[in-house]
């Protein structure tokens, strides 16, 4: 077996023991060196197991050796459940007997604070001194199917035998990555590997990944994440895992606390940890999904039909309640229902009555003679063919015989697959136990089945998004775009005079100003400017400056212009007496039709996330962004652009004009590239409004603000 | 029994049979009179039983007799699934025999188009003449689990015993009932009745209904519901459910077929039949949801805590990977995590470390001392007598013993009933197999469980809508305003102009102005108007007036409106010189904060509904509609517009002003009321934008059109 090669530090050769020490075996199942065990044994491990136990002549029918040092050969790896304040010990002890990866199970190291996470630096030290490597602590250990390698001490292994798939899990939850393995193998699911992952306090998550895309028996990656300890190399792992064909799916937790509360800018709280997370994992091709059942379903349905990239579903069903249930859940998950094309229609029509052959759902009780039974084959058979459809979702309620249905459907399906058309078909078995026999069947048959209505949806909804998930390709700087420095003397808290200054010198459009101190200075300010003007208050005292007179619009005349800096600085001096004015901005009055947000932030792990969204009061409202990392070329801007709901606005809403995409685009892509130029002392951004008029009339930035890092 | 007396006619006689006969009954599992025979017998019906069947003298050691005129006594009911041309013949001899209902199980009546419809007719008018009602056609039977009473011949009923629960169920679809019911068999959840109600030819849902308010045995009414046929009733039906005390639940399908493309307004397409149907049921006390399942759950937690109304929810699991999805998927649904009471912060703060002591959710693995087993029923005590909580939702992972776990849980809450705590508890079990022990032990305790996170979810968002579902007081007139008739000469299509007028003579605040002919007119109109101005041309073919000019904003004089009607007049000619001009538009301009809209429509089931709603560009980007039925008092027209999204913008949004909500409310209730009173010649109302200015300034309706029924 290739995967019994490899050097001693690589993942590869680690994660395929060909011997395995058990420190603290026992028969005493209430233990976990008990459990752990005997699911080794049980799952009849090829390779040498040598439980460790110095009370015992031997257990299960093997022989117990009283030290890791007493083994007749260096076990590959060892797994340890031992008291917290043991496992250093033990460490060294399977290091000196020239173990090559050990498995803390034990928790309480960095993940129960200070003291603990001191402790689990002492045992890395301790096993990398040996050239060892700690998967764990605080984990759940492994179950690797295609190793017949089974180290982990959950009840879920309690089973005869445990189905193998192609399908590799990584989790940083070892009780998730057992509850996943455990409802899997209830539909009939199985995996390569599934590897917990633990306080990662050596092995990382991106070492297990990287055994899973070298490792031939795997086809799909799932991982379920808490987070990223290595943002680099996980983009790394993701591109090869991409490159090498095998899609990587991912459940991250922590999805809905952004902590917005203490955000300097809206940009903060739109482009929350997660949201970078998403527009990371989507940048460079790792497909984010929030329920591990479906991500599995999803996985095994990739495994079956990797070139499939699905959007439009075709129903079938045994009653009309559940077609209608199912197809109002699609649309709500805005999932298009097919369209039959007129060829399967046609044929559905020789089943099917006028009224109904041919519409999508398909009631198999509809048809003109006979049940579920007797058209299920000759139904399902044109739907798998139809190039109006790219997915069949079955709804099955309860009907007689549902077994000898699933049996028809399988006919069907054999019989398409020699004329050569496949189509993904996810069956949904909406009943209790009088599916049983159907579910049995379908097991047997490595059919893909759920009972779960929800997951397909979800994994349906996943599906269709995958096309759109793949390692952007490296970003083109615009045209005529000079790498950007920062200015002298830019730090802290940037306002808008100087942000909108720095941006103007980089190419995005702002509407110009001045800051002046008098109204004489106005007047000569407006008169190199094009009006019409506005004019600002600017002090460090006043927030709400139309409160108090601190803004006025419209100004046609540089005369104007003066009079109001006039009246300005009279009414705040009588109404807000000891605010500091300094200053008065002049600036060009620019309006646009709609007004979009334009923000980045540098994401502590990912580094700068651009974003765009709708702008000024919407931008509360409506939440309504794209995230993406920067910088991105003026295409991706623009893709963007389009995928958000405001984007309707610029496109002839309603027979409005269409509106200066372009520009808004290249103002974006330049954003992006002006914010990773600028490198670490980056914090965040926020333009809001950036207006944009109708086509071939531009956009402009009309605020801005700029937060620097000053150390 | 009292359920046993009633008059003929009544549901309560009907449906609680003394004897049944099964018309076609056969030892033929492949046949429907076959599979109603089996099922009636082994669930020992206590009544007698008369299967009909010429070709044999006794069926499973029962006396079988050659037709129904045979039997000893008239069954007081017969069960059917004959061939369709056979079945007025059927009914005919039925009533003949004294037979008081007759379920008919054949289908393609008229749920196959006139014909069927037609030959339905006839079987209900033969049924009526012998004072017989029908149950169906096209339907699945009834599973009567309080009265023994099986006629159905679902093969989810092929089980040893069914549970009996104090649950009604009327479905619209048999399919779907037999798959709630089985679906629910496998948690340990039953029915009183369960009954499949097919096309209603002559009882109706709300009979099946009325049966489960008055039936002892029945707690809470789900249903699952395809349209209603008679509204009015519907509603009656709810309010005495309401009065009874029983929460009756609704799943209906058909949520997302709007058919907006078609609509004449706004409103149509954002009050769609759907949109009316969840209004209604709002205010008349119905609990809609989107899945049948979630729906028994909710029903079965309701029928153990009927005081409840949840809103804040505590998690307990086994693993912080269980507990960090299942806190994302509540925060999705917009579901509050409980903040635990000092109190019980400090109960679990001796069994949990610092850093987590107290907050939600709890994870059990994660105690100081011990693992699940040894915590978790001291964990679980202190937080079903928190004040800080009102459900606890048990997100349960693979762990060790998970039963033994169960039993735990059992023990704290029996401790807990003692000291006279009680708090709604939904365990959701995520395993597999694992814990196949566990739902064995919760489902012999009568504990209510679920496999089904999503379905735990669901049905806690819904529980938490309940205290809002209630049938709606008469709402009251605004004070001052009579009831309204329309003016003469209204009809058809209503413009601007005379909808504004009527509106503006009932009361609602609407923006001056007058249609002219020539400038010098408009001049004359302004001056008796309050400047600024608004001049819009008036044309029954111009569809976007701003595109060739048709809108001036902003005029300051009457000598500004006449020049702007001479430049308007002068474009239109030139731009489209075929465009009829009826007139111009002279206008007081209005400005807002904020633009609702306020539509109404006259829904063909439920009569007038009230839509509000974020306004101008915002209609179609937000949906942000808050929709109920017509009338409505300012009260109810307030929380309709603070339940909206936009409802931020008016209550003081980052230091601005609060906006004038009571004028709005005013002008809603008041809009509610003048479709009331138009009477069934209305069709649909759109104000769009009603602008609302700050509190104390009002509100005003600056485009409105109004379309009449002229038949």
């Amino acid at each position: 077996m290739t995967t019994l090669s490899g050097g001693a530090a690589q993942p590869r050769g680690i994660l395929a023991p060909r011997s395995v020490a058990v420190i603290g075996a026992s028969e005493d199942l209430t233990k976990f060196g008990g459990r752990i065990y005997k699911n080794l044994v049980h799952h009849r491990f090829s390779g040498a197991i040598y439980p460790i136990n110095p009370k015992r002549e031997q257990l299960l029918g093997i022989r117990c050796y009283p030290s890791i040092a007493d083994t007749p050969t260096p076990p590959d790896m060892a797994v340890m459940a031992v008291p917290r304040d043991a496992v250093k010990d033990a460490v060294e002890a399977c290091g000196a007997a020239g173990t090559r990866a050990a498995i803390v199970i034990t928790a309480k190291f960095s993940d129960a604070g200070p003291e603990g996470a001191e402790l689990e630096r002492q045992v890395v030290a301790a096993a990398n001194r040996h050239n060892m490597r700690i998967i764990g602590p605080n984990c759940l250990g492994i179950i690797s199917p295609a190793n017949d390698l089974v180290l982990c001490a959950s009840p879920a292994l309690f089973v005869d035998e445990m189905p193998k798939g192609d399908i590799g899990l990584v989790s940083q939850s070892g009780a998730l990555m057992a509850t996943i393995f455990d409802k899997a193998m209830a539909r009939g699911l199985g995996f390569s590997h599934c590897f917990s992952i633990g306080n990662q306090a050596d092995m990382d998550m991106c070492d297990f990944v990287d055994y899973l895309i070298e490792d031939e028996r795997t086809r799909v990656i799932c991982s379920y994440i808490e987070g990223i300890r290595d943002p680099a190399r996980f983009i790394e792992a993701a591109r090869r895992a991409h490159a090498a064909g095998k899609p990587w799916l991912a459940v991250k937790a922590g999805r809905t606390a952004f902590g917005a509360a203490a955000a300097f800018s809206h940009t903060a709280s739109l482009a929350g940890s997660y949201q970078a997370f998403e527009a990371a994992c989507r940048d460079c091709g790792v497909l984010t999904m929030d329920d591990p059942d479906a991500m599995v379903l999803l996985a095994a349905s990739l495994a079956r039909f990797p070139q499939a990239r699905p959007k439009r579903v075709a129903i079938v069903t045994t009653s009309g309640g559940g077609g209608a249930v199912t197809a109002d859940r699609l649309t709500d998950h805005g999932i298009a229902l097919a369209q039959f094309s007129a060829e399967t229609a046609s044929e559905l029509s020789e089943i099917y009555p006028a009224n109904v052959a041919g519409s999508n759902p398909v009631d198999l009780g509809s048809a003109k003679q006979g049940g579920s039974l007797v058209v299920g084959a000759s139904t399902l058979k044109p739907i798998i063919t139809d190039t109006g459809s790219d997915l069949i979702l079955s709804a099955i309620t309860t009907a007689p015989d549902v077994e000898l249905l699933c049996r028809r459907f399988d006919e069907a399906t054999v019989a398409a697959r020699d004329e050569g058309h496949v189509k993904p078909h996810i069956i949904v078995l909406q009943q209790g136990q009088s599916a049983d026999a159907a579910r049995s069947f379908l097991r047997s048959q490595k059919i893909i089945y759920t009972d779960s209505l929800d997951d397909a949806i979800r994994a349906t909804e996943a599906w269709g998004r995958l096309a759109d998930t793949k390692p952007a390709t490296a970003p083109a700087r615009p045209a005529a775009m000079e790498p950007v420095s920062l200015p002298e003397g830019l730090s802290g808290s940037v306002g808008e005079a100087e942000a909108k200054a720095f941006l103007g010198e980089n190419g995005v459009p702002v509407n110009r100003g001045q800051i002046v101190g008098t109204a004489e200075q106005a007047s000569e300010a407006a008169a190199l400017l094009d009006g019409p003007f506005v004019v600002k208050v600017v002090s460090p005292d006043i927030v709400h400056k139309s409160d108090v007179g601190g803004v006025v619009l419209g100004l046609e005349t540089p005369d104007d212009v003066a009079r109001a800096v006039t009246r300005m600085g009279a009414s705040i001096a009588q109404k807000l007496p000891d605010a500091r004015i300094e200053g008065f901005l002049v600036q060009e009055m620019r309006t646009g039709k709609v007004e979009l947000l334009v923000g980045a932030r540098n994401d502590p792990q990912f580094g700068p996330m651009i974003i765009v969204g709708a702008g000024g009061v919407l931008v509360e409202l409506l939440r309504d962004v794209a995230v993406a990392m920067a910088p991105v070329c003026e295409k991706k801007a623009r893709s963007m652009i389009e995928s958000l709901q405001i984007a309707k606005l610029m496109q002839g809403f309603r027979g409005s004009a269409e509106l200066d995409i372009d520009a808004a685009a290249q103002a974006v892509s330049r954003i992006s590239w002006i914010v990773s130029d600028i490198g670490p002392r980056f914090c965040e951004l926020d333009v809001n409004p950036l207006l944009v008029a109708e086509a071939g009339k531009g956009c402009v930035a009309v605020d801005a603000r700029i937060l620097l890092d000053d150390n």
